[in-house]
């Protein structure tokens, strides 16, 4: 036995006492003792770790995303001092930065660790080998191989050619052989190198690692246990000298040391240090606002319509060419918008986005892992309905205060024919309850500019914008003063805090702004996206009744919420009949509107029916509005209804079809 | 060429010639081309189908659940004359019983069959193959399979060995060959038996088909254009008499009737005739409530704590020996709980459930498909947070208005340690968010038999339980008169409407009901689930305080809001403060609470911490409510706070962290 295959046994025999010594896995202790030499060799002889720089941006990524496999990583830290060797409890996400992940539903960590990888070629093309050369480690459950998300993007990972990326995993206690072996197959019918290695092997083991890291496909190693089970002496707490538990692993951290040293010093030569460290450090470039205006503006002088979806998207194009660690991700159901948005004529051509088919689940996983990553800034181009697939990943991206910016297209009715099921009604609702998450739906090519801005400026964690692929109907109020009568962002020569499009009162980066109607009003209209300019128009047939009415539009419900209570009511009015239209459910709309308002939308789900008419069935019409504000005024003068005081029991409804 | 095959051909080039009329396909045009003689064939060879009776109950299952295939599906029902041959427009999910699915997300089409091919084997299993006998062929696109929910849907079908189950599929004209390969490998490892055909060849599509019926795993046929392209001839609009467009399909006109004739003698004579007409026409067994409740009783004694969790599976295994047709599905999240509830000792055996593992989201969609299959009542058992990735799947359910139900077990903050992320937090509102669901979060023992009734009364739609695995605090209070001391439910001897518990005003059945207060208060405490235990002790505090205070609970808030407007006040009371308590986030609460009430809950993620201490941390405590209303009151009291008429206007703090 040569000197490393000794050290590394002993390595192994250290790590393994100190499994048996934690309490935590001992449900998971057969799975875990099958993984620990493999792990050991792999932080022993492979990994780019240096104990005492773990957040060093070109280490190898090593990813746990399970509650029941984070014992050996514990271990790992430990042993190699990255925590103190007495450090009892394992460190949860975002207390430590070797703790890549935050455990969360099963397949999430294997699609975080696709994005890694992703985010590492993408930045090895921009930075050179020289900056960037890791690898990403992924040591998962056999469970997570078999869900929808990671099968997603493992096909991902093989199409994009992500061979930095290795997956270590071994059968649980209680998998069935047989549908283990087909969960291989399935990775390896997606694009994937599949190793099987008996895990107690130390040759057997060294070689699937280095033939990992020369692979062109993504690897994944099955670690079995030896077929007459675990060696007895391994898990036997025998009493290890102290040097043998830490000393050891003394040349590992010095050999993390010296690889970080030597990067450091080709980063200090390199001409790219610069942009390389901002990137890392997320902090946008000099003159970002005026440079992206300028092209932003270029692009859209080029098109013909100008609804939400066509301006952010062109601020996406326009974006790229600016900011050039976006790293786009479009699902089919974005693409399509996409490929329809001209590009600014002056600008350096961006990077295209990554096309990810219908596999959107697997797709937000990656952008979750493109985030962690850093040196990248995620945004994904998908269809708004989409976004239920991908709830689970953005649920992740919301829990870690990540950012990831989702572009989603095709909201509101007016779609074309076939299939009612196409037709957002209750996402928006259910995106507004998550917690870090804010939800922009602009309502025009104007106002899409300054959501686009405060997205970004969004520091909690993702930030969504919900577009609409029609125009408005009536543009908002003439442009400001200076614009030179140009409807799209005015000229941008101010310093940051952006040039956002003022209304009469306040601006859409607060989350919502009075259109008209400041002062005293007797009813006031609020509105999101293009049912803002149905709330115009509804303006002016009240008007004509001689009500004074105010529009408001709230673009953003969680900036809004942010704003002082003062600000909120000048925009909301604290008199007069509160009106809400959105082409959406009515599901938490009683935050603005009051226990007395209106609200017109829809609280089923859509028809098929061509455009417009779906707008005219659900009556969300200026028209209908106007109709349902004079009733409902009408009502009001005479008396307030005042509830019974006894009121009988009405029979239970529930087994009754209301309609 | 014998004079079946000559029939075949003709019939075939009559689809064609439908197919080329209809405009609506033309882009899929080459797709649906391909697929054209295997559906063909088999329509007029294999297919059970009477066009006079398409809803026949042992028909074979033909779903199209894209609507870019749908013209095919559309050429097949004219032709053999199951609507009318110049029907011009397809009909709609709903409109037609060969209509079998609504379409909708990739891949959902491929679940919901697979869950019509599980429930043609149960249904099968307990009528026997006399009045059980039929398949279920699915028209799929290429990109169905690459979706993971058609994955996980795949791999249940494969471990379930649904071999009445059989995928036609061609590659799209822009995919690549490869990835087309690689994804009938996965199929394949799934436990499918996949075949490739020359979708020109007579004799191949006819050995494929044939094989397909004889197969011992689901199949996958691959319908591969042939070399040379189509056929010109087949796509050219030649002049066919009217005979042979219509005249040809008599035959299989004929074959589907005469089948449906000797089903219908065989049923005449068959003993379980009328369970298995009540149970396909969703009629519950006569004195279902009494066998049920009398079963749930004696389960209930075995219990040693009663959560609401406990009590729900309980009841399910009740209901599992009094309603046969039921059909359960459990993923790994949900079965621990499952097996640890006893079962009453007096019950038949019922069915154990489907072991579904961590594929919660192929299993929502198998849940679909077994609503749609009718003759079974399908329930799915899996834990609350999945519910993020099922939730494409469920609006499909809520969609089509197919009656499923959910138990959705460990909800709420008093989980063991470990992973922040597994607490449940947005996900209630974001379910009531959603039009024809039902969401019942009860909060103890005797409210689960209420909710757990009114869920299966709900017609709408899905109707989820949300079950919490510790018991409420403080039980609800004294057991009504007449249940002789027994916290369960009362000794059922009442005819349906059944026998709720009744608080002081109202039941659990109404959606929401006063549990004590009734009349003038100073303060209404709302909760739903354990939290209610929290507001009972709120209320004891407060009451030393000398306030009146009301105690509601809400445990279906789409029931309670289809009570009359009188019921509602009188439950949530017109004058006092209303404070909701709910562990879980405020979003949608203002509707209950209105501008000034109090929400006592959480608006961030959970955190990692031993049971109780998270309810603690979060301040969603007895103690907390108490301080919290008396510091309103007192505040409230000398002069109410009015807006300032201009204010200023606040920075922009979407910028800033704000916590």
């Amino acid at each position: 036995m040569n000197p490393q295959d000794a050290l590394t046994l002993r390595l192994d025999r250290a790590a393994r006492q100190s499994l048996a010594a934690s309490q935590q896995g001992s449900a998971y202790l057969p799975e875990l003792a099958t993984l620990c030499l493999p792990v050991t060799m792999l932080w022993c002889r492979v990994l780019r770790h240096d104990p005492t720089a773990p957040d060093w941006p070109d280490r190898d990524r090593f990813v746990v995303p399970s509650l029941a496999l984070q014992p050996l990583l514990h271990a790992m830290l430990r042993l190699t001092g990255a925590i103190g060797a007495d450090t009892q409890a394992m460190p949860e996400y975002g207390t430590h930065p070797a703790v890549e992940v935050a455990p969360g539903p099963a397949g999430q960590g294997v699609a975080a660790a696709a994005g890694m990888a992703l985010a590492e070629q993408i930045l090895a093309r921009r930075h050179g080998r020289s900056l960037v050369n890791h690898r990403v480690w992924v040591m998962a459950r056999d469970t997570d191989l078999l869900t929808g998300v990671a099968l997603e993007a493992a096909q991902l990972a093989g199409r994009f050619g992500l061979n930095r990326l290795t997956v270590l995993v071994s059968p649980g206690s209680h998998t069935d052989p047989a549908e283990f072996s087909d969960s291989l197959a399935r990775f390896s019918a997606s694009g994937w190198s599949v190793r099987w290695v008996n895990a107690h092997s130390l040759p057997a083991v060294n070689a699937a690692l280095t033939a990992s890291t020369r692979a062109r496909k993504p690897t994944l190693i099955a670690c079995m246990p030896s077929p007459i089970g675990t060696p007895a002496d391994y898990m036997a707490p025998a009493t290890v000298a102290e040097e043998e538990q830490i000393g050891p692993w003394s040349p590992t951290a010095r050999r993390g040391a010296s690889l970080r040293r030597s990067w450091l010093r080709r980063l200090s030569r390199h001409r790219g240090r610069d942009t390389f460290e901002r990137e890392f450090a997320s902090i946008p470039p000099p003159l970002l606002t005026e440079d992206w205006l300028r092209l932003w503006r270029q692009a859209l002088h080029a098109l013909p319509a100008r609804s939400s979806q066509q301006a952010a998207l062109a601020g996406l194009r326009a974006l790229g060419a600016v900011r050039h660690e976006l790293g786009v991700l479009a699902a089919a159901s974005g693409s399509g918008a996409w490929h329809a948005t001209p590009h600014a004529p002056s600008a350096t051509h961006a990077a295209a986005p990554w096309p990810c088919g219908l596999q959107e689940h697997g797709m937000a996983g990656m952008l979750n892992g493109m985030a962690l990553h850093g040196g990248i800034l995620p945004c994904g181009v998908a269809g708004m309905i989409t976004i239920d697939r991908m709830r689970s990943a953005l649920r992740m991206a919301a829990l870690m205060r990540r950012k990831v910016l989702y572009l989603l297209t095709d909201d509101g009715l007016a779609l074309s024919d076939g299939g009612a099921g196409w037709q957002p009604v209750e996402q928006l609702a259910s995106l507004r309850a998550m917690p870090h998450l804010a939800v922009f739906r602009p309502a025009c090519a104007e106002e899409t500019f300054a959501c686009w801005q405060a997205a970004l400026d969004w520091v909690e964690g993702p930030a969504l914008l919900v577009l609409s692929p029609h125009e408005t109907p009536e543009p908002p109020p003439a442009p400001p003063p200076g614009s030179g009568g140009f409807a799209g962002p005015p000229s941008g020569t101010a310093p940051r805090p952006p040039a956002v499009l003022a209304g009469r009162f306040g601006t859409a980066a607060h989350g919502g702004y009075l259109l008209c109607g400041e002062g005293t009003r007797d009813v006031t209209l609020m509105a999101t996206g293009p049912e803002v300019g149905i709330a115009r128009h509804a303006q002016a047939l009240l008007a004509a009744h001689g009500l004074r009415v105010a529009v408001a539009s709230i673009p953003c419900w969680e900036a809004f919420s942010r704003q002082t209570p003062a600000y909120r009511m000048a925009v909301l009015g604290d008199t007069g009949l509160r009106v809400g239209i959105e082409a959406a459910n009515s599901f938490g709309w009683e935050r603005w509107l009051g226990q007395n308002g209106i609200f017109i939308g829809m609280d089923d789900f859509g028809i098929s029916a061509p455009a417009n008419a779906v707008y005219e069935r659900f009556g969300i019409t200026a028209e209908a509005v106007c109709a349902k504000v004079l009733e409902r005024l009408a009502l009001s003068t005479p008396a307030k209804e005042s509830p019974a005081p006894t009121p009988t029991l009405p029979r239970s409804r529930t087994g009754t079809r209301n309609k």
